[in-house]
């Protein structure tokens, strides 16, 4: 568990989509995030308060998180500077990096002397069981893709968004780096060992009031060959009772597939269906979101309307046209 | 390498399940097997002489295998007194456990100060790659189960043998502690992590021959919540050619799950099917393997003979009856 706000470190940002992990951070998030932190030359900037460390104290932030993309793959002398002084000044360290916190020697040994904690999200922390499959109170939506990075972290947050709004009992679920920035909690999915991904997903959702839901965060597609196995492994350890099918229409090949096409709509519905019934045989699919990102707004609607028609479902695109017609069929379960 | 022969430690093993390990060292390679070490309340039975360290010892046991597995792979103080008298005493161990050997600081020191070797054969000793799903030359064959520990290996390890006796160009693969022990190598799949599973398969069955078959061991099953995902990960990093299934028709519900019902042979197959032709096209179901070890010859017979007709396919008990059937439909793709 990250403690909660952050100071977004921004870094020397080369411009503003090197730090989408902040700005997910701040859109989803807000009052987890009291501040940015920018070095001279950062390209980015996310409409926050500029502070620097003493600042960001004085308002709260309690973890500075790294929410930037690094060049190179290299954690730079530059920014060492500011994240040893973090340390310094009381403040935890988070971050989504490939290249981990922890493999660096002077900021494990600044952060012991410190008593302060490194948060590498992309690594696990929690020791997972090996799923028992047992039946557990609360309802969960999980987002299944017709392939990777369609849209299903960003929907099942705009879902979560809107069922809070509404008064529903909803929790965000993540389980993938951005998502657990986000929410400072949740299982880093593709870095957990085979044996114990159901059991981790099983432990992200558990026992919980019978009107409340969990709202988890999708990976890969049964689809894909490299990562269909996550995918698995979350329907099973998810146990859902809603499946929202995530699709992005214009792409040509599964991504990092050059050979494989996307399957259809129906062929997702199916499949992850026949998966989702061995754990839960009430589960049901209750929507399409479309990731319209590529196509007019005409072409949009028109694509979404087909879909409605041939699936008789609804079919949105959540960050163009929001999710209602998704969370009134959840809330209809 | 792994010193042989060995003394087969089968623990406080629960049932005969839980020392399929063993069991398979036995069956494959018994020459390596010079008796059983069972502890109080161990329910397992090889049908080996039952030895004690120093009568092992004076029969030439050079390495003491831990022929038994519990859910989660847990090393108890129980087994600890065995394991440290044993090195004290001369003894290798080897242990396909999820605890690694070299995590246990008692066992390590005894092993050091009486230069004994502590083998962890479920440890990836290999950077596997993210799986491309590129096409590779040369044929596959995969068990695949309605359950776990339903015979798979078993079958695999079978087959191999017999296409090898008829002159074919086969090739066992090993994907568990098991079959590790028994070959040498292969890949501890349920021990990689998430996103290098269906990578690490496709690294186990290179590019061959075209008349070169891969007989890859199977685990988990589809329809096992528990470990389904590590079950797709070999379908769509194996890339099958070819199926069989295996299932053992008198267990009441999944391994370790009472509330799941086992699926029929007509689910596993079109489930099956439906993942492995996303990877090859072409996959088909050549068999059903069925484990009677708990029907007389009679039942077994019956029950073969049936699922042959409601199949349309060779059924048989490869233990029992051979695989001359499996192997004849596969020599005929």
């Amino acid at each position: 568990m990250i403690q909660t706000p952050y100071l977004l470190f921004l870094g020397d940002a080369p411009d503003q989509l090197a730090a989408k992990v902040a700005q997910g951070i701040k859109d989803w998030r807000p009052d987890n995030a009291v501040g940015q932190f920018r070095m001279e030359g950062c390209k980015a900037d996310l409409k926050l308060p500029d502070m620097d460390l003493a600042a960001a104290k004085e308002a709260g932030a309690k973890t500075l998180v790294i929410g930037v993309a690094n060049r190179g793959g290299v954690i730079s002398q530059a920014w060492k500077k500011v994240l040893i002084q973090a340390l310094e000044e009381g403040f935890d360290i988070a971050s989504g990096l490939h290249n981990l916190l922890r493999d660096e020697p002077d900021l494990v040994e600044v952060a012991k002397a410190c008593g302060r904690t490194l948060h590498d999200v992309r690594v696990p922390s929690v020791k997972y069981p090996i799923a028992d499959g047992k039946k557990r109170r609360g309802k969960r939506l999980l987002a299944v893709g017709t392939d990777c990075s369609v849209g299903k972290m960003y929907t099942a947050l705009a879902m979560d968004r809107e069922m809070k709004e509404r008064g529903m009992k909803s929790s965000f679920r993540a389980t993938g780096q951005t998502g657990i920035l986000i929410t400072g909690d949740g299982v880093p999915l593709d870095a957990v060992i085979a044996d114990f991904m159901a059991g981790s997903i099983e432990w992200l959702t558990p026992d919980n009031d019978e009107d409340h839901w969990d709202v988890i965060e999708g990976q890969g597609s049964l689809f894909h060959v490299s990562y269909s196995g996550v995918t698995l492994a979350l329907i099973h350890g998810g146990q859902p009772d809603a499946l929202v099918i995530c699709h992005e229409p214009t792409r040509e090949h599964m991504r990092g597939l050059p050979d494989y096409k996307l399957p259809s709509l129906e062929e997702v519905r199916d499949a992850a269906l026949l998966m989702a019934r061995v754990g839960n045989p009430d589960c049901q699919v209750v929507g399409v979101a479309v990731n319209t990102q590529h196509m007019s707004e005409d072409e949009a609607r028109a694509y979404l309307s087909e879909v409605e028609q041939r699936m008789g479902l609804p079919a949105t695109d959540p960050y163009r046209f929001g999710c209602t017609a998704l969370v009134d069929a959840v809330a209809a379960i």
